[in-house]
């Protein structure tokens, strides 16, 4: 008889999360009851996101409570199935979290064509990432030949997508990441026409230098000291999708000792006449099928290429999405938690 | 012979412009040489935006130098003609600015007819206010039936304009004015459904209570504390055309005391997946004709209502345009500089 072993919600973090914060605990799996399946997990998405959830209060989606099993996409094989939709030995794509394990009526259940793309692929590159990249981009940002478009977090799942898509657009793309070595899996692996290091002490100089004609599409993921150099940099009329902002996302409600940006910020948005539009995926669900069809065909022609970090076993999780919210890993973060 | 009096600009104002800024003069009138005519200015609108082309630096449109006759759109009278085009007595709409008296080419003149509209309303609710009014709120605000919209400066030309159109979208409307008298107005002469005074000590709270389902269009011309009550009450998808800040126009470099609200501000952005976008006019000068056509309209339905602030004389410009920026004035300030 398997066990489900599962991650929870043991303490809303206050700043960076701490191992503590998350609780192991063992389970039993429960026999599928008659229109129910029973999941292995294969691979859970980490994603930035997930850290917004852990905060008590209201955002764009349901928190977690403490209890809960931590969110994340997943990839899963169907072991045992009395549901006629499902068959043992099924792949599919679900949303079940940190667990190993897990009963399904089969709602929300996707099943994967492996022989389309690997199994890891449908939680980054064709996945929520993609679709975060492709659809933000396109729908808000509008590249457009000639124009330049910076994006951080470059080589994560989103960011390297952006500037691909950018590029296949006819747009120049500036890349910025934390280290030496991502710097230079920017232009050397994705193709990106400058790379920059947000950590160098002259970020700021070296971004006003790699955009001497303005930046026109900046896509907002991190927010912090890059939005605060980008945004002197924006042309008139330039598009700022806002979908991300790691770089935020363990702050605590300490008052910034940062100057106040919010006059500035106005300031240029009325001037340049701007555009800041925010947006999560899911409210471009509308987009998934041309995104799915553009992405293969690019994938398959060597236009966008991508990049995965994958981790061992569920202990391996909470570290993990302590070192994604630092940018320690490199490519989509993904955690294996059985053979499949 | 005609003399021209005109107002330079002497000095850029640090914070509040003073008296001292502006300095008067008087200038021989040429005669119109072949393809000139001579204008007599009859009236000089006084717009806020002034205040930013007194200020050095870059901004939407070339600034003014010192010695510059100081900038504004004016309803001027042809004295004489020698340009085809135009006969003496002929009225025109133009940009001659703080003066009585200008030799033109015709280029950027509009022959007005009076028997449409009256002079100063081309310089309101017809002209340039009208417009900004009529543009930035339906192209970028959108307002919907059964929505909230929130708009200061509100016994302005432009913010009772987008009050009154939104109102005839089917929007429900929450003006913000400066005192008492102009709060009554807001309900009694304009139609707003809420009136509020932004000097009351409890206004954010007013705000609030009278806003119970939230503000899904926020048209923002004055930022400041109005900005500031105004963001945690945005709903979803809401919409911001950033028009204008008359609040800052005023400031100095000083650091702000206030919060700094960049963070909070790039939050709400994307988990309310907020669209902020600045304009200017001239973004939208291909909406003139529509514009005019339901403006004319509108007026003659009597579902839009103006105000007009009408001062007497070049020498009350400064200090009618000091008092703009502090809100002194009530309707569409305009200097009359002739009898016409």
């Amino acid at each position: 008889m398997p066990q489900n072993n599962r991650v929870l919600l043991a303490a809303r973090p206050q700043g960076e999360p701490r191992l503590d914060d998350f609780r192991f605990d063992v389970q039993p799996v429960p026999e599928p009851a008659e229109g129910e399946l029973l999941l292995q997990v294969v691979f859970v998405s980490l994603d930035p996101y997930v850290r917004g959830r852990m905060n008590g209060g209201k955002s764009y989606a349901k928190t977690l409570e403490i209890g809960d099993v931590i969110e994340g996409r997943t990839v899963a094989r169907v072991l045992a199935s009395r549901n006629l939709g499902f068959a043992p030995g099924d792949w599919v794509l679900g949303r079940a979290g940190w667990q190993t394990h897990v009963l399904s009526n089969g709602e929300g259940l996707r099943k994967l064509d492996l022989s389309v793309a690997p199994a890891t692929a449908w939680l980054g590159v064709l996945g929520m990432p993609g679709l975060t990249a492709y659809a933000g981009l396109l729908t808000i940002g509008k590249p457009r030949p000639g124009e330049t478009l910076v994006v951080a977090a470059a080589t994560g799942p989103v960011g390297s997508a952006v500037g691909q898509i950018a590029r296949i657009h006819g747009t120049r793309t500036v890349g910025i990441a934390g280290s030496e070595e991502k710097r230079r899996a920017l232009v050397g692996e994705f193709g990106f026409d400058v790379a920059l290091n947000h950590r160098s002490p002259t970020f700021a100089t070296e971004l006003a230098e790699s955009s001497p004609r303005g930046i026109d599409v900046y896509f907002e993921n991190v927010g912090g000291h890059v939005f605060r150099a980008v945004l002197p940099l924006l042309n008139d009329f330039a598009r700022v999708p806002v979908c991300g902002l790691i770089a935020h996302y363990n702050a605590t409600s300490e008052p910034s000792s940062a100057p106040d940006l919010t006059a500035e910020l106005l300031g240029r948005i009325l001037r340049n006449r701007l555009t800041f539009r925010g947006f999560i995926v899911s409210d471009f669900a509308d987009q998934q099928a041309a995104f799915e069809r553009d992405m293969r065909r690019w994938i398959a022609e060597g236009r966008v290429k991508y990049r995965e970090d994958i981790v061992n076993g569920l202990h391996a999780c909470p570290q993990a999405l302590i070192g994604l919210l630092r940018g320690t890993n490199f490519g989509k973060l993904i955690a294996r938690l059985s053979d499949g």
